[in-house]
């Protein structure tokens, strides 16, 4: 049995809203104000409830937030009309449209219509390319996130094997760039992958971002891996990720909980993207 | 000993050309003339030579192609200005601008200003995310190339062990979003990887674009393996790829000849780009 690291991500993403801290006080002392427009369409509940944790991020570490809900009824010119309004303002750093939109808004449609510059989520295509070819850009939140937990648990990233489960355009893809970035070798699976277990046991570094509760057993998993759980699922009254922690924890040297892992990574490197979006413009 | 089935990029790059030809007339028929704006800066000789070819082809398959060659001397901005002038010229299709540039003119930053709609060699950052989100924009035409010589060679990607050797914005990074986007399971390895043979072995297609003279030899290679050679060399007075032909043709189930091979796909697959400009923006 080896006693395997927990990687702490309420720790760590306490520390990194604790340096923006100082980074927004900074800005303050020059006049400069860090802001964060979110958007709310519609009354979705998990969105509402999404977007209140995001502003209360904001409110903890000075960052202003403008909040912008429309009704379920919004039409989709009414909605670019203010990411227009938005972009054009100068005293406005990150533009944040919480997902998913309502029926008959073209989600990508409103990506696109946000300001590359201000695209604190990463989800433009130009910040998906950016991130590829090596430019300044956003990194979307969440894989963004993971590099952090690795780099700040003094994980090695460089000549490792990397394997990630899942290729959304949100996590899969964007942390297969980030590792790359690294200088990890990468490998990305999915639903097509013939003989996953063969595939993501050869992981030195697993990411598993699949979206199937408990679905990654020891089977999965090499001796002394590190394994990053990007999941999060009720069952049976009870979060757990995609990977099944009790079954693993064991064999690995190092493991992200569920909850306490990747989860409050995201928005503290969203509130790291609108700092440096503000340090950026100005 | 197997027998290699030698994938023929001539046959392939000339098929393809015969049917940009008859979309060409397609669109012609409707008024429209596909064209494509060729920008040269500077005397690089080997830019000189690429042009040449690329105009030849236009030509072949009834492109129209204009030509822009500007000074050693050119200013960013004086280039800056001609490609807005091109981005808002109605009857222009594609803007091609040779790389590399002089020194002092921030390649980047050139790319950039081409309108991607526009961007017919596939490197500005949004046609790069375009790519990896599954959006419609301009691929990358050495990668886009070899997937059409693997499935007009009837070689099945989804599901298969797909490595690249290297990770350029231009070739490595854009084929494994293809190579995964075709549902295969991608790894993409480079300089930095361990035991670069352990992994170029679990290959069932192997992409090489290193960059070194017959660095694959039979030792990369798992047997029966479909391998694509990215490379173009001359050593002592004769042309060569990545990989060492003689050393692997008899233990793979296929293989690009250098030349003749990745080459000739390249430029049919800027006149496909082109094209397709033409048919989306009319």
């Amino acid at each position: 049995m080896m006693a395997a690291k927990l990687i702490d991500g309420k720790k760590i993403s306490n520390d990194i809203k604790e340096e923006l801290k100082g980074k927004v006080a900074e800005l303050k002392n020059k006049g400069i104000t860090p802001t964060l427009a979110v958007v709310l369409v519609g009354k979705d509940e998990a969105s509402k409830v999404y977007v209140s944790h995001k502003k209360k991020a904001c409110e903890y570490i000075g960052i202003h937030s403008l909040s912008y809900e429309m009704s379920e009824e919004t039409s989709e010119i009414e909605l670019l009309n203010l990411i227009n309004e938005l972009n054009n303002k100068k005293d406005v750093h990150g533009i944040l449209v919480q997902l998913p939109l309502p029926k008959g808004i073209d989600e990508q449609k409103v990506i696109k219509a946000i300001d590359p510059s201000k695209d604190v989520d990463g989800f433009h295509p130009e910040s998906v390319g950016a991130l590829s070819i090596g430019q300044v850009g956003f990194v979307s939140c969440t894989p963004y996130g993971i590099i952090e937990l690795l780099k700040r648990s003094n994980i090695d990233i460089e000549g490792k094997e990397c394997v990630v489960i899942g290729r959304s355009n949100i996590v899969g893809k964007p942390m297969g760039m980030l590792l790359l970035r690294e200088n990890g070798t990468v490998t990305i699976c999915h639903s097509r992958t013939k003989d996953l277990k063969e595939v993501t046991k050869r992981a030195d570094i697993l990411v598993a971002a699949i979206g199937k509760p408990k679905f990654v057993t020891k089977e999965f998993v090499k001796d002394g891996a590190v394994v990053i759980d990007v999941g999060i699922h009720r069952v049976d009254g009870k979060l757990c990720g995609d990977v099944d922690f009790d079954d693993v924890v064991e064999h690995v040297s190092a493991i992200t909980p569920v909850p306490g892992g990747v989860g409050p990574m995201t928005i503290a490197m969203l509130m790291s993207n609108c700092v440096q979006s503000a340090e950026r413009l100005g």
